[in-house]
């Protein structure tokens, strides 16, 4: 059992997960901040198309915020890696012995002998490719980017935050009063967020009821502020 | 003048650029979202008071959202270091075995020889602490994190969605109608967009022109897609 936990925690970074991550990023804010907004005006306006057409402009503004925010962090980290790939691959050309030194660094932080010290940057340092694969990893902490993963992340995130941010306002197609909505808006999204707070907590590996419940409780907190300011200031 | 560079990045996990990077988290949103609600609903409501309330209330619902967001990711962050950090030092006291095959793994991974894959592992294992902190990084690539890190980038990344969404929406207090605040909130945020863009691109290392233009195009694409909606569903 422990070794099944402790594989699948390593299993983190695969690839099938990297889906879940983005969905949970999107959903998350698309729940909270369309639902809150909705919440806010039904306290300070009388026209439900009010809340639908204001809803909706959110949700296109947050999609693409967000959506468009992935894609350019992942092109960002790209960009970041390559750039520092081509300076290791000169650093190990034209600086070898501050190279040499800063590889048997690590060796000294993590605990090795200045022998052990000596002889492994040797070893590590016979092969140009490798050397510079180590230096990146351990010394700059810099993992090989996927090259497609910008791109995907970018529309899982803005799905997800499109998909999300339905829930909340789509009691307000249906009912004639912006309270009637937001009674409806307020039990469906709390209970979306719960149900979705459980499976994130899965995912992290947090307590899956007081995760749950958090997620649940920063959806309940947004709203009620937003629903408090928009009352302050729309009489 | 490289070896000034390369300093300079292993800094951007320095304490003090923390900071920075949660007032780029919080303002990147803050100008955008806002901005693009107060756009879409300009070409949808003639009345600058319900582009304010809603304004307001989003600002609100954000800087909540995204406040307890990066609270709760912190707190996960910690437990997970923690709960990890215990697992480690039950498996090298229990699994004492497993544990020097995947110390092994580690050097083998990086190049080292059969030899001093196995002369590391000796050295590291020798004592407890060390060995355990060597896992933790480098197996599992967690760094401790800081206990009051979680709180602080809260406040920091709520504060600074509400300065940055404030940016947008000011205009709206000062004029007759939507289309006049939207032409100077457009203006105003726009500029304010690439500035801010500049800075962020100045720390993360992209090429400021370009890094400021993105971050310029993608607030106008999300007013854009805002304006467009909420003209579809509002008339």
């Amino acid at each position: 059992m422990d070794t099944y936990l402790h594989h699948d925690h390593k299993e983190e970074h695969l690839k099938s997960s990297d889906l879940l991550t983005d969905v949970v990023i999107g959903m998350s804010d698309g729940l909270t901040v369309p639902f809150a907004l909705a919440a806010g005006l039904s306290g300070a306006v009388d026209s439900t198309s009010i809340i639908v057409i204001a809803g909706i402009a959110e949700v296109a503004a947050g999609s693409i915020a967000m959506g468009l925010g992935g894609y350019l962090a992942g092109k960002t980290e790209q960009d970041h890696y390559n750039s520092e790939l081509k300076r290791e691959y000169y650093e190990v050309d034209n600086l070898r012995n501050r190279e040499i030194e800063e590889t048997k660094e690590f060796f000294k932080n993590i605990g090795l002998s200045e022998e052990l010290q000596a002889k492994a940057t040797e070893e590590i340092a016979k092969d140009k490719k490798q050397w510079v694969e180590f230096m990146m990893k351990y010394e700059l902490g810099l993992d090989k980017p996927d090259p497609r993963r910008a791109t995907k992340s970018a529309l899982n995130i803005g799905i997800s935050y499109i998909i999300g941010g339905l829930v909340p306002l789509s009691p307000y197609f249906f009912v004639a009063s912006p309270k009637e909505g937001l009674g409806i808006s307020v039990v469906l999204t709390l209970l979306c967020l719960f149900v979705f707070g459980w499976f994130k907590s899965k995912i992290t590996g947090v307590q899956p009821w007081w995760g749950a419940t958090r997620v649940m409780l920063i959806g309940a907190a947004a709203a009620g502020a937003a629903f408090g300011v928009a009352k302050l200031f729309g009489g």
